[in-house]
């Protein structure tokens, strides 16, 4: 039998409570796991089991059985201090805390690994997707080269209700919204932050440096209208929001829309479906996809590093080390080459005076055209000259 | 250091050679990795390490030195004497070979459980793609309803030739011949039997359970025709060849080409890529998509086996078991309940009399329908009087 305790008993951290009720896993495991204390400052005065509620954090910290912790509550304080006190005590800590995990990271892992326990984190990327894990392992022979997400489910509605349903961004936000899928202030999500979490999480693990998310340029997708999307899916493109990141000799990485091409599997990534490409030397190109967010969805994915840790208890840990350098190796995303989607009141000639030959299309009494490969600050010196209407990246995958 | 032989050193085993010469690994295996033996019957005398050749399989099972072989000779025999052997004297295996796994894969894991050691096989169903690892940890937490894959290259090379150029199955089968995608006796390939290996694989891990795969029903795609591709498109499906597997009292599972609602993510999987989608209680639809062969990528996945190996080399390894039954659990197909796609020449009339009011296309003067959800068995008895051109099953995902 191994004791854990679940901390903040919102909606994931009681989905891990009603996982680990029906099911003590005791053969994936290889042990029993029993749930001994649910910490939360609210009051549960009709649970089944209110007897193992507590509001104090040092009856979990000081209990010698607690072997695990999962961590449920969000937010960075006090899941900071709890996390950190929790690890140096030699517990095992799991959890779904992307901003605590982006924020903390480096010197959480390393706790971690002084105290030969666990931080793991799945939960905190793509919800019960697995990514974390075959990062840290299946992929463990690749370098990675590239990768490229839908990282957020609301956003990524939005967008599938513009292009399939000919939303405005605004409706399709009240339709998200109404369909729960979107908080009443949203601008976590629609201007990119969630998602800038996320890309910072995974840049650090394939790369084993730590990427400081204030270092990410994030942009959300409230800029891009109806006419973005139509004349996009014209050309043969979906408009995504995708948290990118790209090692050559540093590091690229943003959080922007870009246009994303019908033949790439993220294309067809629809709804609040999540799905994360990544591209490594001697794998090719390879994609997760499943729901990014959800109760069981995100909890059932706690539970699987709660297993994991059970699983190794007697072991020596497999530990993940993110380094902080100096200096960020992120490159300013002026210096990137990119393609680049352009609509214009302008004329062809025009067009290709600044961009030379491209394929120009007509689309609503507008001008719309992908340029070549250039550098960004290029791209930008020329599009000033323009009369841009919108300019989007375009995804090379 | 820790020290390793590769027995075979044909496409997948000189692709292992090749990425642990260009990195040992040291710090993702926690150890340093060295091959200190090749075993392979052909002679390589311009290699640079040809001092390391064998062709003695006894040298390496008596060096208490070699902690973890990797087993790239394919087929039957020797290969499951070799590993069998290995294995009771102590060492961990990691292979590519589906045709072991799926004979003897309850024999061999109860072997490694006994011994304490690794038999791994990542490697073995989709190529590069993380799915065994995935399905055997991070998903541990779910009980799998169903699995769909795409599991075989070539075929789905040869059927995506059909529909996007609109090649005839002979002509897009030479293609893949002519770039190298399908063997001069494609066999294996086109009639199923590499998917049913694989999926064979799959359902066995997934729910713990040894499935023969020669109880599992098996067609190819060589009655698939151009008309075929042609009105599943116009009604807004793929054909796929999908290995199937759905748990319910029993076991329904087979290899047959299946129409793919264009909104299914496995729709867009084009060409020589593989997907695998996994239908979890928690999770619900997660889909893991890549490369399905080719040297580095499948050899990559192996490495990553080995290393997972040696980073828990003195831990209690975590062990797989696939329960022999008595009495099989695969249930009769006949049994199943699906719905049809299908192609005649008979009218609206006479579909309606027998299947119901469904909606019925006019497409190259055949009438064309998808039937609504019906027990297998009285789908045949009723196709048997209807005069059908053909007919294939719709996947419901």
């Amino acid at each position: 039998m191994v004791k854990i305790a679940i901390m903040g008993y919102g909606t994931v951290g009681s989905g891990v409570y009603d996982i680990i009720k029906a099911d003590n896993f005791a053969y994936e495991a290889m042990n029993p796991i029993e749930i001994k204390y649910i910490l939360d400052i609210r009051d549960f005065p009709d649970h089944k089991e209110k007897e193992i509620f507590t509001k104090d954090f040092n009856v979990i910290l000081n209990d010698d059985e607690i072997y695990c912790v999962v961590e449920a509550m969000g937010g960075l304080n006090p899941a900071y201090e709890f996390t950190k006190s929790l690890l140096l005590a030699g517990k095992n800590v799991v959890t779904s805390n992307k901003e605590l995990v982006a924020t903390h990271g480096p010197e959480l892992l390393r706790i971690a690994k002084d105290k030969n326990v666990n931080y793991l984190f799945e939960a905190s990327v793509g919800g019960g997707i697995p990514i974390i894990k075959p990062l840290c392992s299946s992929l463990k022979a690749n370098k990675i080269k590239k990768i490229a997400g839908i990282l957020n489910g609301t956003t990524n509605f939005i967008l599938t209700e513009m292009v399939e349903e000919g939303k405005s961004f605004s409706d399709a936000l009240k339709m998200a919204q109404v369909n729960g899928y979107a908080e009443r202030n949203p601008a976590a999500d629609i201007e990119g932050h969630d998602a800038c979490r996320k890309i910072a999480i995974l840049a650090s693990l394939a790369w084993g440096e730590y990427i400081d998310y204030k270092d990410i340029p994030t942009d959300g997708i409230t800029n891009i209208t109806l006419e973005d999307v139509d004349a996009a899916s014209k050309l043969g493109y979906s408009v995504k929001l995708i948290g990118y990141a790209d090692k050559r000799d540093g590091l690229f990485i943003w959080v922007s829309p870009m246009l994303v091409r019908k033949s790439c599997p993220l294309s067809g990534v629809n709804g609040v479906f999540n799905a994360i490409l990544v591209d490594g030397n001697y794998l090719g190109t390879s994609m997760f996809y499943g729901q990014g967010a959800g109760k069981f969805a995100t909890a059932s994915a706690m539970v699987a590093d709660v297993i994991e840790s059970v699983r190794h208890i007697n072991a020596k840990k497999a530990y993940i080390e993110w380094q902080v350098t100096e200096k960020s190796s992120v490159l300013p995303v002026s210096e990137s080459e990119n393609r680049y989607f352009v609509r214009t009141k302008e004329k062809q000639d025009r067009i290709e005076e600044l961009f030379g030959k491209v394929s120009v299309s007509s689309i609503n009494s507008e001008n719309v055209f992908v340029t070549d490969v250039m550098k960004e600050k290029d791209f930008e010196d020329k599009a000033k000259t323009l009369g841009v209407i919108s300019k989007i990246r375009v995804l090379d995958a």
